[in-house]
């Protein structure tokens, strides 16, 4: 699979966030070509103020050694925010893939500059979710972003 | 109470988590004198890759408004590593107490360079639990920390 083909099991999630009525963020954790765990925002499906996209996805990929981490790629529907990009981090994960960055943008230079590869599809998709979500549901949105 | 006397909520949650044989960090979430949720690390115990200290206590909290989160401090046994400092900085938390800060240190300076204040109380016995739980278990210790 090519990057654009394990970004739509990311979105694949952020749809299933949206028809559950949760933020439309998905993410899906990969290494050696295929897809360890997806992931996706759980604020409303189970009150959890840390299981975003990306976070939701290491948890569910479950306890991993660094080596596997350092191969993976986690590719996310929307830019990491300063919580996902610190478990990026914090898990040494060299690359990054994302699907919007137009709606909103986390600390994307952080990630440079600790090395890790960032790269944009920018997918219609993705920001189509996002916009259309945060038309609906602002205050929802605002609170997932601590705002 | 003082910030030694909510330190030590968050140092008996490090001490539940060393007697389970998890990774002793615990963390206090306070705002208007009182503690709204504690936390520990959770990777033994849960299996958790995404539960340490501050997001144990920031999930068991739940939806907080912003509001709430730019009134409090997180007090935590240990400095925040990546993850956790993000976690922070998402929510606006504009206070941290940081019990030790020698046996890890996360990226402090980020937290200062984005507002937050950052006290250190170095506490022995933050230190001491650490100390003790890293000649025991190094390698769960690395895996923490995505070594």
């Amino acid at each position: 699979m090519n990057d654009h083909e394990f970004l739509e099991t990311a979105i694949e999630q952020a749809r299933i966030g949206r028809a559950e009525g949760g933020v439309p963020v998905g993410a899906a954790l990969v290494a050696d070509g295929r897809v360890l765990a997806v992931g996706r925002n759980r604020r409303v499906q189970m009150g959890s103020t840390i299981r975003h996209g990306e976070t939701d996805a290491l948890e569910r990929a479950g306890r991993l050694t660094a080596e596997v981490y350092r191969r993976a790629t986690m590719f996310t529907t929307l830019s990491p925010c300063d919580m996902c990009t610190g478990a990026i981090l914090l898990y040494g994960i060299p690359r990054v893939v994302i699907g919007d960055d137009t709606t909103f943008r986390g600390p994307e230079e952080l990630l440079a500059a600790r090395g890790v590869e960032v790269v944009h599809l920018r997918s219609a998709e993705c920001r189509e979710l996002m916009e259309g979500f945060m038309a609906e549901f602002p205050t929802l949105w605002n609170e997932d972003i601590g705002v």
